[in-house]
């Protein structure tokens, strides 16, 4: 499948191939939770698919922590690595780009092309780094509104997620609640445990205390907090994975060295070698002050919270069906936390549909290939299409 | 209760009230799993309790992580905070003093007075540091072996430990099965998982990477890494509690925020302000060169490892009589790594109890009052009192 130099390469027939992202200007202002207000800002966006006459078949897929508008597809025929979400959107598949117009941004604040801590703030010329407003999902659901208007879609077919792209679903089917006929939440939760925040706190501190951090200013120092944001992915990707799916994965001892020990700090345990290989490859794609600013808007999270800290009062709005996924060994974002939305939904009489599925990884498992997973969303995701009349 | 300066502080009646510690000299050699030979060293001792004439009641308590020599009682009429163990080490509690003799080393390779990476190399004139060498579990029971034989104690009435402690207990009843007569071992686990391991790792890399490590050369550069060793506490507290207690215990927002979020990285939810506290107050007491070398102790423990991977045929030469106890909540450790260790002890047919206490805090759980854990700890150990007959 490796194409020579100059041919044109095949894609898999059911990827959706070749990709290009699009940079859209969103000229209305955005007032922020924080109090700021963005009198303009741009999103990073790929679509896939075409938008049907009536506009109905619109489906926005949000990101999570780490993701980008590169849902799906290649970015160039020398691209080995699709988009993240490529088992799940194209041709066939469970988000079906024959059906479907799949709209995808990178996240007001991010630091894959959007407005965010890397790009540059008209006021002071400069970049905006640490002076950038933390944003919250409820932010970015008004962003993605204003995205929709400037794209034409009154009414998304569906908004759908894992993890913080789940709340993103959940909120918009608060926010706006005339603005989507589906919201599909999966291995989220209602918003962040104790334990939750302390691993995002220990995080953020491992970025924060970083000699290279400055106060958020590293690149005009020339360097960049790789130390910090490197241990802050390392702790991510530990609850990632379940224990089971870690001792599955990972065994104990690495392959090459056998039942020696090395009696020093050197790689000696798979485990080790993964983390590190993780924190490593992350630490060249992602910007430090983006990460911690997601983080926050994970802690942050949290719709019962206007609602007297009732989350059916919260979701009392909402006019959207619901389908809810969990994945059995999902510690992060554990099944109980979906049952939790689940169950306030159901007390305000709301349709959801809900589905726990056997688990290989944990919380990984929202983005990996699963037999059972496919067939769940693309059961539900066929019945929105008909819906649309696609 | 707090006395007025000169007048002589009242301890609590169950307290063994004001300790002091001694260093004892351990002249015989001891060769390590890593293969080098330490000719002599010394261990910073407690003692609790009298030893009787035929030296029949001595109990060997085994501290874990980050524990030391001070389990019980005070070190100064001052010192409001008593050892690590007081609501279990005292006259009329479950180690009891009027019978037990308690003897408590801080382990080899330790930092509060035993010989490890503070102490002075008499080969180079200088601090070992990162030339301590890599001690295992293993070489620990090795190492209070010869403690023993100094005190004149040829057989414990019982070795106890919790976490790390509890993998002691196990090995000396792997290790030297005629010198003692119960094993305790709680909240434990017969190996680390690959999930363990990853957090030990993290933790090691947040020491490594800090740019005041030095290569563990930290104190000749007239510093620490305190950043790193802060944020590898933090860490390890993430898994001393459970979910549950952590929400029972921090909720979400801190008390005194309101409900107004900060929009910045300061401490505005509980959880955030007790890791912020437990890694600054960890630091002016620990070095960074002994938590290293205890988390790599933990990774490497392995009894079943030099029996073909078989722990009931590592445990197989034990003699010793057991008392397992695990947390329902411990996640560290969870309750089905100690049912590995009772199950293996009963296929090679040895005297085992198993108790699974309710659970408040989760691995914490070892070291907190718990009316329960206090019962079924005394009762076993009350009945091992009675066989040497104090």
């Amino acid at each position: 499948m490796n194409p020579a130099a100059g041919t044109p390469r095949t894609w898999p027939a059911d990827s959706v191939g070749l990709v290009t992202p699009h940079r859209i200007d969103i000229d209305a202002p955005l007032t922020l939770d924080c109090g700021r207000t963005l009198p303009r800002h741009q999103l990073m966006v790929e679509t896939y698919g075409r938008l049907d006459a009536a506009a109905d078949n619109a489906v926005l897929v949000c990101h999570a922590l780490s993701g980008d508008h590169h849902a799906a597809g290649y970015h160039s025929p020398d691209n080995r690595k699709p988009g993240w979400w490529e088992h799940y959107i194209g041709p066939g598949k469970p988000i079906d780009t024959h059906r479907f117009f799949v709209v995808c941004p990178n996240n007001l604040g991010g630091c894959r092309g959007s407005t965010g801590p890397t790009s540059i703030d008209p006021d002071s010329g400069r970049a905006w780094g640490p002076d950038f407003p933390l944003v919250t999902v409820h932010d970015w659901v008004g962003s993605q509104a204003l995205l929709a208007d400037a794209l034409g879609i009154d009414r998304w077919a569906a908004v759908v997620g894992g993890s913080l792209g789940g709340m993103q679903a959940l909120q918009w089917a608060i926010q706006h609640p005339q603005r989507l006929r589906h919201a599909v939440v999966i291995a989220a939760a209602p918003r962040l445990s104790a334990q939750n925040i302390a691993f995002n706190e220990i995080a953020r501190q491992a970025i924060l205390s970083d000699p290279e951090f400055h106060a958020g200013r590293y690149a005009e120092y020339g360097t960049r907090p790789e130390r910090g944001l490197k241990l802050a992915r390392m702790l991510g990707h530990i609850t990632y994975l379940s224990d089971t799916a870690m001792r599955e994965k990972f065994g104990r001892l690495r392959r090459d060295s056998g039942q020696a020990y090395g009696f020093n700090y050197d790689v000696e345990f798979e485990v080790e070698s993964y983390l590190r290989h993780q924190g490593a490859s992350f630490v060249e794609r992602f910007d430090a002050n983006t990460y911690l600013l997601m983080t926050k808007a994970l802690d942050y999270f949290d719709p019962a919270r206007e609602a007297g800290g009732d989350l059916a009062t919260a979701l009392h709005p909402a006019t959207a069906r619901f389908l809810v996924i969990a994945f059995a060994g999902d510690w992060r974002f554990a099944p109980e936390r979906s049952r939790e939305i689940v169950q306030a939904l159901v007390r305000v009489g709301k349709r959801v549909s809900y589905a726990e599925i056997g688990s290989r990884f944990g919380h990984d498992d929202f983005l990996m290939p699963n037999a059972e997973y496919r067939r769940v969303l693309g059961a539900y995701l066929a019945r929105v299409a008909e819906e649309a009349g696609t």
